[in-house]
């Protein structure tokens, strides 16, 4: 019987990944790689397979969700086989479904971590992780969904901070931008009249976490608006109650304005 | 003027680091090391020295703490330094404060993620990330507090799941057991009597996240107060409301017994 080990690919590009996640994929009987969960802007993958020094099969969405990866379960029941994913694995649902199917038929499975767009972007920020409340997608226009907005107004309740995903479409290169997201949330309050999210809040958009260049803007909604991210992906977050030193990081990593210093509580 | 870059380690063992945390490294000026903020079981400072190739100066908590990481910022004011940290850099407040005092001195800044506790926690589990709330560290005994039950109160009343840090200490080889920070919940729901944590609620204790032989076990508190699992570090999860793909994992990969079925919602 065969194992199936998760590997997490990191940000980014291809040196993401960890060295005992490479050495996995050397050592594999079959290689597989999945690239939608997340985008990984300076990813290639000839570079990849030159790393690793070996052939690597591409999944699509269709494969891993419509026939449920059996291609990967196949090799996974013969030998070792890797499924390399954007992030941290088993964040994404479909890595969870895939991990329980081969438990179900008699495959032992292995995680090999990487680097998670959910603690760079807390880090990036600078502001305190155990601060954050529960995270929320934004997700496209087209989908418009008041929930993005409720867990925002629940978190900001209790002084904590929010983590929103904004939609992507990594197949067919599109991405929610921060000013498409905040637009969203604005047409709620609109409704709602909650003062949850209005042109005076204070929220942070990142852009290309865990990249050399990523953008990193704290302002007021106003201002953040019209602010140019440059590529994606994109993330936002929501600041709740301020310590002094997460004021002073939002200043000096996030070029907040100084104003910020009278938010602290 | 230099430069410093902080470097996630990732998780157990010196291999967790990507390969672009390795490159920063061999081409820095001067590289440190810290490594009582996590523990890293398996981490071995000769083995690592042989896979970067060169000098790696430890620095102690008294060093990045009292002293304000003195030896690191005057090494990036003249060149390119990387300090090297368990994890992924800035979750932890000390990271923050060197960061902030670097830009302060006009240093720049950059950092390069690794795989954090937290995001491998919640894979480890199978639950879903966007589920937890506000997390937590439960402190040693003597440093006893009501806080992580309030937490963890408020967050079972939204819902959702808690993630709970065990208090440790590196240097003093000292760390908080699943069963020392279950008997302090206890203890202060004899006080309380909101039933948050009895011997009926839920939990999944988590050993060793990252290594190859993770401990994740789910159970009831009274059954987890006598579960070994083995050697440290450890987290703790409260789950919240579970999705029924949520129960089946816990089921598949953390032995949780078949009657968590029943808590599904």
């Amino acid at each position: 019987m065969g194992e199936l080990v998760f590997v997490g690919l990191g940000l980014d590009d291809e040196k993401g990944i960890s060295l005992k996640g490479l050495e996995e994929a050397e050592t594999a009987d079959a290689v597989f790689i999945e690239s939608y969960t997340s985008l990984m802007p300076n990813f290639s993958i000839e570079n990849f397979k030159r790393l690793v020094g070996r052939a690597v099969q591409f999944v699509s969405r269709r494969q891993l969700e419509d026939e449920g990866g059996k291609a990967i379960l196949e090799a996974a029941e013969k030998g070792k086989a890797v499924l390399l994913v954007p992030g941290d694995p088993l964040i994404a649902t479909t890595h969870l479904a895939l991990r329980l199917e081969a438990e179900k038929r008699g495959i032992k499975t292995r995680v090999v971590h990487g680097a998670s767009i959910v603690s760079a972007v807390m880090g990036l920020c600078g502001l305190h992780n155990y601060k954050f409340g529960k995270s929320v997608t934004i997700p496209f226009p087209e989908n418009f969904s008041e929930t993005p907005y409720t867990v925002l107004a629940q978190n900001m309740r209790l002084g904590l901070h929010t983590l929103c995903f904004l939609d992507l479409d990594v197949e067919k290169n599109r991405y929610l931008t921060v000013r498409k997201a905040l637009e969203m949330l604005l047409r709620v309050e609109e409704k709602k009249r909650n003062e949850v999210v209005t042109g005076e809040t204070l929220a942070v958009g990142v852009a290309r976490a865990g990249s050399v260049n990523p953008t990193v803007k704290a302002d007021f909604v106003r201002e953040l608006l019209s602010y140019d991210f440059g590529g994606p992906p994109y993330s936002l977050v929501f600041p709740g109650k301020l310590h002094f030193m997460e004021a002073e990081a939002l200043i000096a990593f996030a070029k907040a304005p100084l104003s910020v210093r009278r938010l602290v509580e």
